[in-house]
């Protein structure tokens, strides 16, 4: 597997294109697949936004061949008429692509409980449309477009060994909580997989990468995965997944760090637990405590913050058998062995805080099972 | 029902004192009690201080005739040595009295992962036993004593129509989340009650108060509230309870409102959900929002946020049920009313949101229980 150029339009048969003008943003994303199969994965937020809901049923129906996106007003809790607009907003790229509105995927981010700007959208539309390309500066126009509180860009591109290319674009931010805004990723690639194949991977891709940032339950209510495939190459499943669990991995770590003002990534690696859901919380719990992520930033060596928050997780923990190791800037310490302080490490600690990565290994010793999860620190500027 | 000066020294038989020097304080709390009674609420983390272990030992063979507190070192998470010191801190004070190194409880603030400093202790404990005494200034000694990141002192006593009195004093500060930092409360009544409706009366204030700063699961490995009662007058349990509720919610604001830079308490009053725990979850998840929180420290009337707390909070939530009302500065803005937008709102609600003290309240509209929670704002300065 290598990385290459040109994000979502490095994968074959993809064109994009996007603008940003003020809050407002209009992105496109068209598919021209010799086999198509498209799959989503969508919030578990009970309020749920519009143009989720109409997605989600038109991917109820078939694929979709294009997505349009826009960021400024996220048209959430905007009832009947929200649906309608978003309706609209298909219908707005429907017309040009000829088909029907339930082939096109509708994506929001922005202010809830507001109607969207039709007269900015349908002012914009042909503008975005008549420029989709299929170069590396249309793949970041789009990512550009659907940027709210994000500072960084967000798009990777990968080609397997078989030459397979999967690519995404993402949006979202993690400085407080994960729950700091919208998480959209638009995921293509160019391999041939039925949507049978394309829902297992995208669900299990989703499960290693973004919900370890964007937590379960605290996902806000336009929150979407949409994955498409323009089937001009051959992939079995396996190799499939690693490239896409790769990609995915690639951008929630780039949503993990993308706080303002965040200046580390936090890593945190769980083993040893009774089950994965365990390891799943103990990893969670330690990236999002508040405690943890301002000794990081203020590089405090209070390393016992880790161990309180596996101790709240819900995890099963037993204190006597807790390791815990943190690594960065190429030095390691082992502060607790089986329960037991190591003494003397807190210099080295502390050196290794000032790491522009941190890695945070936790061995539960009850177990066989393991999770990682990414955070940043939290900082006050 | 009134507010009386004295904090827990209000109590009949309650003497206290306490001393803070740099990052480490002593509190000692004794009850001389005409008929005693005594109960304890410990930290639900599956990482208990040594302290609490201790406490919650003591308190399952008998009462506790005083108590010893220390901050600056939790001694949590010091495995067998921690117990060990712990009991040895039981030890210092029930030599002074003369009684059962188990009749003493044992409360500890400060760092994880971090021995007792047993010097400092024993080298203070004459100074600060022998000052012991019933006047106010001993209570607020004694709330010193155990302040960490507090920047508030935190006491209350109030005196019930029947004559008995109630009070208490707390440590503990909400600012990024109730996990803050340990929460610690003693609390004190000249009432005569059993032990089973001591133990009946603190999990139900408890219940209603701390736990709805202090979210279940998130408590740090000290967590503590312990109830003495001195036994001088008779109440019945209705009336001692109103009386516990009020003490015990006047001490969660107090925590609630105590975090670094921030400006205002904020209550989240959740009605209309199908269970109490849905009433509970809401009210806890839109308090602890980050997305809320900096929405009321930038006076931005980004309402849809609360809506989206109670949407991921896992309460049963029908978004076209909610009603929305936010309160404060003597004004009131109808937001939502039954999942319809009530527009033209947005500039009296900034106004609103000037106010010391925000009430938010959401009618879920779809059952009858309700449920209250406190947090703050939550600022960068």
């Amino acid at each position: 597997m290598k990385h290459v150029e040109g994000g979502i339009c490095a994968v074959r048969g993809v064109k994009a294109k996007g603008i940003k003008q003020g809050k407002n943003g209009l992105a496109i994303m068209v598919a021209d697949a010799r086999e198509l199969a498209t799959s989503g994965v969508f919030t578990r937020n009970k309020v749920i936004a519009a143009p989720l809901i109409i997605t989600r049923e038109a991917l109820s129906k078939g694929d979709l061949k294009a997505i349009i996106a826009n960021s400024g007003c996220a048209n959430a809790f905007t009832g009947e008429k929200g649906i309608e607009d978003a309706r609209w907003m298909a219908g707005l790229l429907s017309k040009k692509l000829k088909c029907s509105p339930e082939e096109i995927g509708v994506a929001s981010t922005g202010v809830i409980g507001r109607y969207l700007d039709k007269t900015w959208l349908a002012g914009h539309l042909d503008e975005v449309y008549d420029q989709i390309s299929s170069s590396k500066e249309a793949s970041s126009a789009c990512v550009r477009a659907i940027m709210t509180t994000d500072t960084l860009m967000k798009e990777v591109a990968v080609e397997l060994d078989n030459g397979v290319r999967i690519a995404g674009i993402a949006k979202g931010s993690g400085m407080i909580e994960p729950n700091m805004g919208t998480m959209l990723a638009f995921l293509f690639t160019d391999a041939t997989l039925s949507r049978n194949a394309l829902d297992a991977c995208l669900r299990k891709a989703v499960d290693k990468s973004f919900n370890m940032v964007v937590v379960d339950g605290d996902t806000s209510t336009n929150d979407m995965a949409l994955l498409t495939a323009t089937g001009y190459r051959d992939c079995d499943e396996k190799t499939f997944q690693d490239g896409l669990d790769h990609v995915c991995i690639s951008l929630a770590k780039m949503i993990a760090k993308d706080g303002e003002g965040a200046t580390r990534l936090i890593e945190a690696r769980v083993s040893g637990a009774r089950t994965e859901g365990d390891a799943r919380a103990a990893a969670k719990a330690i990236v999002r405590s508040p405690l943890v992520k301002t000794a990081i930033y203020g590089k405090d060596p209070n390393w016992g913050r880790v161990v309180a928050a596996a101790g709240y997780s819900g995890a099963e923990v037993d204190q006597d058998r807790i390791s815990l190791k943190f690594t960065g800037n190429n030095k390691e310490a082992v502060l607790v062995d089986s329960g037991m302080i190591v003494e003397g490490k807190l210099e080295i600690l502390k050196s290794i805080m000032d790491s522009r990565e941190i890695l945070i290994e936790v061995e539960l010793g009850i177990g066989e099972n393991s999770a990682t999860a990414w955070g940043c620190d939290l900082t006050y500027d």
